[in-house]
């Protein structure tokens, strides 16, 4: 008889990213979240990384279904990828739902059982009864889950903030959490995204301020980029616009996409007469434009982007102020930076966070987290969402606020967390991994390759093709070269020339050895060149001989 | 005869780095600062980045020294290549004519001029009466320049900050700031790096409270890893470390190095019984241990970075506190990130900056700004040491303090900014730019070969060698087939058969064309070539065809 609940990451344990947590009770599986991570500096080309799902592929039989906390990619970016082989029911609230289904249609995935829930809902998978619980977050319909199994409760919190003054005026149900607290909590497994920082994160509500006096102060246009799926920062900005008589343009496609989807879903509240398309923009004074735009994390061909580069359609220059709403997620400093030094360059002025507080996170801060122990007083713990340090941290705070050590877990992917009601351990371990999307191959790409980038990328390479008689060995052409990324071939003549002789006095001597001896000889192209060219340039091309026996 | 002085930026403006700023006055030149810039991520492989210098190649017959405002990389990183063609003398205070000498010597470049200056001191150059003013910066010795020329007298504040309680007891000189302010100042160069942050940038005192709490608290050994060349932070963490008890223990290259130098110029004063070597760390208890490492910033190789990789002597683990005294610098995040999660792993306890006041920068904030334009009171003003937005803001804040706005000149690198005593513009400009130094090359590396490591890193390469009759064009062999960095080509031998088959039916064309059209047939295997892959991968490799022909 089954009496143990196994908790496994697939994703979202030391990283922040493709969160994905299974939950197994004998013969039921299900699972939570099923995002993507963006690739790291060393996975040059790759386009998204997403989880090893092998473990549900050979356990589809008992998996129930897919319950998503959100609609950020992170949470739902894999979706695509899960349902072309494990077509379960998917459950989330509307606008989760509405991003799966758009997500789905782009990636021509059909078929799939996408199924809306309200919070407050419980949905029965299996053994498990699985409520759905309000919570704050930087995009609407973020809910945390409450799963009831038959050894007790785990609270799932999904990514969250404690935001008393939330812009939809729909708190986190604190109450609900503390009702679950009471009764008793099994495990809690929570979001370490913010645990560095202490204090509280700012409500939504306060840089309402900071808008009000950009709005005020501002003569010509106002081009704002912000994530798109903030709805809450899309509908403040728009009221704040709209409040100084200025007309609301969006631009950017996934910012045109999911304000569409939140407009018709009632999550986003616009009036009809204050939205304009950009053909409309030129009948109006500057001072009645507000621009909302993707591209506040510098990336190539967002709208920002491309408006900051002059080849969008509205070239941003003198007059205008741009109000870039979001902090830089790590990694993307540079981009953002080049970004606002070309908008200064145009003449444009330019708010941002160093500057004025236009943002504020989506994640639980110190306190918040502190918070969720005290409602939800659970038996174990798992911190999630995070990098190693995150979850230590998170430990760390855990112990702080009365968690036995020997209850808390900082497991790595595929650990399984096992929990009766009066014991838990990590009991082995199942595939889990990162698994790499380049084009159309999902999977093929490994180490090999991805060095082979990377040492491409630094030096470039050094091809040399020779020409051989099968038979005798003799050379019959003088050797082919050919160098890209490694020296401009142009100014390098000589180089090359003397490159080529040693090859070709190496390669004579095929002729007068015994063919087993050819494959040193090789070599010793190989190894001669490389010493050559370091000598010269003090670089170290990939070296590609190719040898033709005709 | 000459009226007119010239300010030429040939770096540090429009980019954080590389600083390098001419004067010229009739038949004179000096030159302040000669830095590099580290590389930018659209440089893959490159190691450094100096200023184009071929304007002062030119005018070698005029140019009369280098002045140094101070030691960091950004300001002395290029003298190596300066000094190999413009042997004449150098400038600055005794630890950055130190620190020249040293890089000078792992260069290999002899027989330079160097010249040890104090605060206070006054070099006559040509028509240039040059004066050191004492600054405060992150670095020990670091100077501003009055730079007085016969039409007025120019202030360059190099890097500083407004440290009125600096470690060294000697803070920023604005006694003699005011001085010339009061005789009148012709123009301002001044340090742009921080204009964006409101306020005063905190003394370097301030954080010594939490080394006094993270020492107070820590029972094993303490690890703190930091600039090398912050000579301060590294006298008041020693000062700590050995108020309880520990000893000193430099590790990491640079560490030991610039540790070494200070202490026997005087600016870094330790007891010679607290500083011991890494191999008598075994004969001490943990608390009684303090290692002072390089890495900061989680590059590669660095001391921290090994010890967190587990491939440094000195082991963290459980029990040990890692202090990493620094701010990321951008582009950096996710390798220090990264470190600090092994960190984690290996069990040990960190404090960074999201979590604990453990730096403060050595750039002026707005209010220390402020006071420097009060101070002097310049006529003219250039912003320096900025990106294209800081250089605005600062811009924009000159305009605050009363500078008219056409006395302000945002200019970009090689801009020519002519002052006479009532008029100033820009008047054209010099040949100015970026040497990227790869390897032994310098400045041989452009665009092409950039982009194609880029392009190389991205989806790898496919090189296919045809061989073919010279005369008839006859297919010789089949077509050979090299790929890196595009698939795993063991589990591709599908696709390289099927790409070998599709060059192979393009190649045989070459026998029934003529010689006229061979270069079209190269053309179509390319292109053939390029979409089959792309179809099958929705990859574009870099695609190399090779025609041998015997």
């Amino acid at each position: 008889m089954a009496s143990k609940l196994k908790i496994i990451p697939l994703g979202g344990v030391g990283e922040i990213g493709k969160n994905m947590t299974l939950f197994e009770y004998g013969k039921d599986i299900i699972v939570v979240d099923c995002g993507i991570i963006f690739p790291d500096d060393d996975m040059p080309g790759i386009d998204l990384v997403i989880p090893d799902m092998s473990y549900l592929e050979k356990n589809i039989d008992r998996l129930r279904g897919f319950l998503i906390t959100h609609g950020h990619e992170d949470h739902i970016g894999a979706m695509p990828f899960a349902l072309q082989k494990l077509n379960v029911p998917v459950y989330g609230t509307k606008l989760t739902i509405a991003l799966i289904e758009h997500k789905l249609k782009e990636a021509k995935v059909n078929g799939a059982n996408l199924n809306c829930v309200s919070p407050g809902d419980t949905i029965r998978l299996g053994c498990f009864n699985v409520e759905f619980i309000k919570t704050s977050h930087s995009i609407a319909g973020a809910c945390a889950l409450a799963i009831n199994t038959p050894i007790g409760t785990v609270i799932h919190t999904g990514d969250f903030k404690v935001d008393f003054t939330p812009i939809d005026g729909e708190p986190i149900d604190i109450r609900r959490f503390a009702s679950y607290g009471t009764k008793g909590v099994l495990a809690l497994l929570s979001d370490s995204t913010n645990v560095e920082y202490a204090g509280h994160t700012q409500s939504e509500r306060e840089i309402g301020k900071t808008f009000e006096s950009c709005f005020d102060k501002a003569k010509g246009r106002v081009i704002v980029a912000t994530f798109a799926s903030n709805i809450y920062r899309i509908q403040q900005i728009a009221d704040v616009a709209i409040s100084y008589g200025r007309m609301i343009c969006f631009q950017g496609r996934s910012m045109v996409n999911i304000a569409e989807i939140a407009q018709d879903l009632g999550y986003l509240k616009l009036p009809e007469e204050s939205v304009v398309e950009i053909e409309q923009l030129k009948k109006l004074r500057p001072d009645q434009i507000c621009v909302l735009t993707t591209g506040s994390q510098g990336e190539p061909m967002s709208g920002l982007f491309r408006m900051a580069n002059s080849s969008h359609r509205l070239n941003i220059g003198k007059g205008d102020l741009v109000i870039i709403s979001a902090s830089s997620i790590p990694g993307n400093e540079r981009s953002v930076g080049r970004v606002i030094n070309q908008l200064y360059q145009h003449g444009a002025s330019v708010v941002y966070d160093h500057m004025a507080d236009v943002h504020v996170s989506g994640h639980a801060r110190k306190e918040e987290l502190k918070l969720m122990f005290r409602l939800t007083n659970p038996q174990y713990f798992i911190p999630v969402h995070g990098e190693a340090r995150h979850l230590h941290q998170h430990a760390e705070l855990a112990q702080e606020m009365g968690v036995p050590e020997e209850n808390i877990f900082v497991a790595d992917l595929g650990n399984v967390v096992e929990l009766s009601r009066n014991r838990g351990k990590i009991a082995g371990s199942v595939t889990a991994g990162s698994v790499m999307v380049d084009g159309s191959g999902v999977g093929d790409i490994g180490d090999v390759v991805l060095r082979d980038r990377k040492l491409l990328s630094e030096d470039g390479l050094f091809t040399v093709a020779i020409t051989l008689n099968r038979q005798t060995g003799a050379l019959l052409a003088s050797p082919e070269i050919l160098s890209r990324g490694f020296v401009y071939v142009r100014n390098s003549e000589e180089l090359i020339n003397t490159a080529r002789e040693l090859v070709r006095q190496e390669a004579l001597k095929f002729e007068s050895s015994n063919k087993s001896e050819w494959a040193g000889i090789k070599n010793n192209i190989r190894n001669g060149l490389k010493n050559y060219l370091y000598e010269q340039t003090k670089r170290r091309p990939m070296i590609l001989p190719i040898i033709i026996e005709i």
